[in-house]
């Protein structure tokens, strides 16, 4: 279970990020993967799922409330990200705000 | 935006799908084909987006309301492809259900 993010009981909060990449890669990478690692020291974080193929990203960053999604939007790096993503790195997104309801999980071998 | 899912205005409903694989397909994408076909003719539902790496696959399928989402885990023939995901096709698997509260979109050449 090592790509499903840890998780506090529900209800808490998602944000599910779809897109559409460029074709350069022009540093996306590396601020992607330092996005991931300041997200993950703000008040509120409980965990981040993604995956990518040809077709489609998907992210879901999970957290406590929608105050602390909120302020991870404000942060100061990640608005320059965010400018970045606009400018160079997405044809296109979504970002949808959610209340998780509840959840259930399966494990083959436990 | 081919592969970002259709969708009313907020509220409505996501199920966030997230799972890592056996190794074997087994019939796994036929199978996958076929839910996302039938899962797309009943009632509510609002759109499909996937997305599969080595590490993790994300599926989120969106509805217009919970009892949309129980009628459709009820579908006998999802119930089926469920018993062979948790027998053949899955290590391990979560599946939220969340109440979509807000959104917004990004496109670059709109």
């Amino acid at each position: 279970m090592n790509d499903i993010a840890n998780k506090t009981q529900p209800p808490y909060y998602a944000v599910i990020f779809t897109s559409q990449r460029t074709e350069d890669d022009n540093g996306y990478g590396n601020m992607a993967q330092a996005m991931v690692e300041l997200a993950s020291k703000q008040q509120g974080f409980l965990g981040i799922e993604s995956s990518r193929d040809n077709q489609l990203g998907i992210t879901i960053s999970y957290w406590k409330s929608v105050d602390d999604i909120k302020s991870w939007k404000k942060n100061s790096a990640h608005k320059v990200a965010q400018d970045k993503g606009r400018k160079e790195w997405y044809e296109n997104y979504n970002v949808r705000i959610c209340k998780v309801e509840s959840e259930y999980s399966f494990e083959m071998f436990s």
